[in-house]
């Protein structure tokens, strides 16, 4: 419950000023300075560099958005703060804001929004260059979001004692999907393929995890770039619902083309139902897809498996990976 | 029920698209489209001008906020739709976005929450000047939400047996306290303050209320203006919000010297438990205060209290004035 009114034409109208109430909390990191105690407005103020007037009528509208609790004059977390936006809890989910709700993205959604429904979709993200630090940020921003489904994957490897040596991972990003399966698999190679800014960040990864004598990179667009060939696995994590349904294959006959004999590819996207309004968070996704991309959309399992046929692909398993809203398809020739 | 995530941090990270797609449905008024009979995505953008992939993805979000219903291809308005987004209805608030999402104001809460956290405000409403026309377009959204209002201080009146034959309305805005304050007592005079741009939807208001030889204006600052005297009733609805304690016993000393003996206050503002995180749309609303105003709040009954003894007056009764979110105090000297 994070309602600020009954009426919904209230509540909608005024959503984003929930938004950015999470967002000010988060950079103050309120979260974590109560985590450790309940602690009076003068004490939050004086921890986290907030004026005494704002952090006393943001905490109050925390506590009305169900993030914090008030009694008399201390706040104390709720139960959904102290597990995901506490930085101390190892669910703390505060940076995917930075992603969720980056100013540049806040802005192609909001400013402007009868502009994109009439059109059909935004150049949107496609303005932004590929060497934008944006893209840093929002491959560091997704970090928790990724971490849980990567781990998902790396269960459904071993569930199918699949033994890939060979893992291409394309718009790698934070790279921890490529990651995951070679903690898992020791023999492992990765390749990885995005924005070269952006591949510092999975490069990074990489050697925190220890891989970088099995961790490559290849900078660049992948609809442009020489894949390679001859991969066990490719990974293919949330970058199709970008591109029209022409894009998507363009890419999926990439990944047949580099697969080994008997190798897989792993599409990771966010599927909705075949009623497209249903489950929430995946039905939502399109939305933020239209009006952030010329033709991007939450493709249902049904197009994903048509799109396959068209690259030469079948579907052979799926997985959700709980408790994110991404599901695991798995396609081979 | 508008939930597109039950993680709450994503829901919230995410709380501005909501408002983003309802902007862009009462903009192209797909409700009262949708209002007449249930249609496809091809009527509605026939009807509407959105395209078909733009209106397909806007509709199927609107149904995972509960505004829309989808049963195989066809959309359905929800209850809360029928009865507050069609524009054939009587209780239709559409309008009210131009105000609660106006960009001006969206703009400054989302784009840099932390700043007026650190701050302790925003100098916000008070850069836009007094002749821009915002303020018209914020007095003629906010009509839905003020007309409803305007009808429970007319029962009060009457409730009451009051019989103020002159009426002052600060910041009279649309106008409509003052103009139903004269459509109940017949020989009512009103004077309205308020910017001279504003003034213009007052007394067009008042004109087709049939009022236009008992209303007159005087434009200015109601800080800075002469305000007369000798009012039996004298009117602050939704101003005193904006400023300090100080603004607020300044405004309600003015109102003390211009009353006629045994005259009214009526102060019509959002009014929190002292508690101040209940109920939610009064506790919320001093968020929007800190976002957009140097130093405006959401004040307590007591607060009121405290700043009315100071300027010379006493509460003598108060009504919440359902189904809004508004409560009107009197004050008498």
């Amino acid at each position: 419950m994070n309602k600020i009114s009954n009426n919904p034409v209230y509540d909608i109208s005024l959503s984003y000023q929930k938004t950015a109430a999470l967002n000010a909390a988060i950079k103050l990191d309120i979260f974590t300075a109560i985590g450790k105690h309940c602690l009076t407005v003068e004490q939050i103020a004086d921890v986290t560099g907030g004026s005494l007037r704002g952090v006393r009528i943001l905490c109050d509208f925390l506590c009305v958005i169900g993030l914090l609790e008030k009694n008399t004059n201390l706040y104390n977390l709720s139960v959904d703060a102290k597990r995901f936006l506490d930085r101390t809890s190892p669910h703390c989910l505060a940076d995917v804001i930075d992603f969720l709700a980056a100013p540049e993205i806040v802005s192609m959604i909001i400013d402007d929004p009868p502009s994109y429904v009439i059109a059909g979709g935004a150049s949107g993200l496609t303005k932004i260059s590929p060497d934008s630090p944006v893209w840093v940020k929002f491959a560091r921003a997704m970090i928790p979001f990724a971490s849980v489904a990567a781990k998902r994957i790396t269960a459904y490897i071993a569930k199918k004692a699949m033994q890939p040596r060979t893992v291409l991972d394309i718009a790698a990003g934070h790279g921890l999907f490529g990651i995951e399966v070679a903690n898992a698999i020791s023999d492992a190679l990765v390749m990885a393929i995005d924005w070269d800014n952006v591949l510092e960040v999975a490069r990074r990864n990489a050697d925190l995890a220890g891989l970088a004598n099995r961790y490559k990179t290849t900078s660049g667009n992948a609809f442009e770039v020489d894949w390679g060939d001859n991969y066990d696995l490719i990974l293919l994590p949330n970058i199709l619902h970008h591109f029209d349904q022409d894009g998507c294959v363009h890419l999926l006959s990439k990944a047949k083309d580099s697969l080994s004999i008997d190798g897989s590819v792993f599409v990771i996207d966010i599927i909705p139902n075949p009623d497209r309004v249903s489950p929430p968070e995946q039905a939502a996704f399109a939305f933020r897809m239209l009006a952030t991309t010329p033709k991007g959309d939450a493709y249902t399992c049904a197009e994903y498996e048509t799109m396959s046929r068209a690259a030469g692909l079948t579907l052979v398993d799926s997985m959700q990976l709980l408790p994110t809203h991404q599901t695991l398809l798995e396609f081979k020739v």
